[in-house]
C-alpha cells in the first residue's frame, strides 16, 4: 500500500449500490465531521445483491477508477454486497486503504459479544452469501453465528412503513427464531436496516444489543486516519459531493430518508 | 412496417426487465402452443421501473436487435416500464410488430367496462408514469381511471408469501379504497401479479373482473397472427429458448413458480 501518495486534505470516497449507504456515510459524518466524502451511488445498477460477482466486481471497479479522480485518501466499501465479492480483489488491484462494513462489523462484534452467539440478518443475497458468517469463522471459529435473511425489510422500508404494525409482524415472523439462540449481539447487515431499527429492536431479547455497520466502519476508519496523520486538520466542517449513476423514482425522498437531511450537490455521472 | 419480411415459421420474441414476463409467456404459450418464443429476462438491469426512460429505451434497443438476428415474426414487450416508456420509439425504429401490455390491456379493458370504472394496480414506477391513465384516456376520455401503487406486491410474491394473511393485510391496505370507486374491472399492471391474484381478488368488490396483461396481448397477437397469414403450422408444440442477462439468486425457484414449470434451454448472455 503507497501511503506516501495520501494526503490528509483528500475526500473519501464511499459508495454503495444505491441510497442505502448513505446511513452509513451519516455515521461517517458523524464520527468524522472534518473530513470531506465523495459519495456513488450506484443507482443505475441498484441492487448489486441480485447480480453475479463478476459484475459487482466490474462495477465497484468502475467506482474506484471515477474515484480516482479525485486523489481520495480511503475508500469505504458501504454496500454488503460489494463488500462480501469485490473487497479482497480490490484491495489488491488499487494502492488505497479500503474498508468494509463486512469485516468491519464481525470485528468489532466479536470484541463485543459475551455469549460468543452472534446473530446475522441482511437481505437474501447477503445470507446466501455467507459473507458474515465465514468472516466471523475465519476471525474465530468458536463463535456461532446464526443468519436470517429478511428480503421484505428494504421494501417496507422503501415504502415509508418501518415502524408500522405490518413492519412489526414482519420483524416478528423473521426473528422469533434469535429467543432460543442466546444471542447478545445482532448485526444489521444491510445498510437500509438502520431505519426500522425500532421495530428490529421490538422483535429482539431485551439483551440483544444491534451492530450498526456505519458505526463500526467509522471507528476503524477514524482509528486510521489518527494513526497514520491523515486526519483532515484544514476545515471545521467538511464537504459532501454527491455522484448517482441513474435517478432513481422517489430519490429525494429516500435520500433524505437515509441520509436524515437533503442531499445538495447531487450530480449524475454514467460509469457504465 | 416491411410484413414481407416475416415467416410464420419464425420465432416471437418476449422479453422483460427480468423473470416476472414470464407470467406473459406462459400465457402466451396457452393461448399460442404451436409458436415459438424467444425469452429475454434482462436480469443485469432488473428493476427497470427505477431507471430513467432513456436508460430503459437504451437496454430495449439492445434487446430488440438481439432478437433481429433471430429473425423473429413479433415482439411482445412483456415489461410495464420498458412498454410504457419505450414501445412509441420502438415501433418507429423496427420494421417490427410490436405488441406492449400496457395498451393491449387497456383496449381490452375499456371494451369490457360497463361502470367505465376501471381501477390500475403496479408498483410505483409504472403508476408514477400515469402510462395507464393516459392511454385509457387517450382512447375514451370519459372513463375514469383509479390508480393505485402496491409496492410491496412485487417482494411479497417473490418471498413465496402470496397467499398469506400479511400479503392479505398488506392487499387490504392498498385495495380498500376501490370500494367506494364502483370500478368494475382492475388491470393487473404488473407482471408479478398473477401469482397472487386470489388474495388480490379477496381484496376487492365481488363484481370487479381483473384483467391479465398475458391474457390480453396473447389474445391480440393471436389475432394479428392469424389475420396476417403468421400463425405457425409447421410444429405441433412450439419451442422455447430462455436468455438472461444474469443468473440472480433463487432464479431456478421463481422461474418456475412465474413460468408454472421448470426453465429449460438458460443461456446467459450480456448485451451490454
Amino acid at each position: 500500500m503507497v501511503k506516501t501518495k495520501l494526503s490528509s486534505n483528500s475526500p473519501i470516497g464511499v459508495f454503495d449500490s444505491g441510497l442505502g449507504g448513505l446511513t452509513v456515510l451519516k455515521s461517517l459524518k458523524n464520527i468524522l465531521p472534518g473530513e470531506s466524502f465523495i459519495y456513488f451511488g450506484d443507482t443505475a445498477h441498484v441492487p448489486y445483491g441480485n447480480k453475479s460477482a463478476d459484475t459487482v466486481i466490474k462495477y465497484s471497479q468502475n467506482i474506484l477508477n471515477f474515484f480516482s479522480t479525485y486523489h481520495i485518501k480511503a475508500v469505504v466499501i458501504a454496500c454488503n454486497t460489494a463488500s462480501a465479492v469485490a473487497y479482497d480483489i480490490l484491495q489488491q488491484q488499487y494502492f488505497l486503504p479500503i474498508f468494509d462494513v463486512v469485516s468491519t462489523s464481525v470485528e468489532y462484534t466479536i470484541k463485543q459479544s459475551q455469549t460468543k452467539n452472534i446473530g446475522v440478518i441482511g437481505t437474501t443475497s447477503t445470507i446466501n452469501s455467507k459473507a458474515y458468517s465465514q468472516k466471523i469463522r475465519e476471525l474465530n471459529e468458536k463463535i456461532s453465528v446464526y443468519e436470517v435473511s429478511c428480503p421484505l425489510f428494504v421494501p417496507i422500508i422503501e415504502e415509508g412503513w418501518a415502524e408500522t404494525e405490518i413492519a412489526k409482524e414482519i420483524a416478528g415472523i423473521y426473528l422469533h427464531g434469535f429467543e432460543e439462540k442466546n444471542i447478545d449481539s445482532l448485526i444489521l447487515g444491510c445498510t437500509h436496516y438502520p431505519i426500522m431499527a425500532n421495530t428490529i429492536h421490538s422483535a429482539l431479547p431485551n439483551n440483544v444489543k444491534m451492530v450498526f455497520s456505519g458505526e463500526t466502519v467509522g471507528l476503524k476508519l477514524s482509528a486510521y486516519l489518527n494513526e497514520n496523520g491523515l486526519i483532515n486538520t484544514s476545515s471545521f466542517e467538511g464537504t459532501i459531493d454527491f455522484y448517482v449513476s441513474d435517478f432513481p423514482q422517489k430519490f429525494d425522498e429516500l435520500g433524505s430518508r437515509f441520509f436524515g437531511e437533503k442531499l445538495n450537490n447531487v450530480e449524475h455521472i454514467s460509469l457504465l
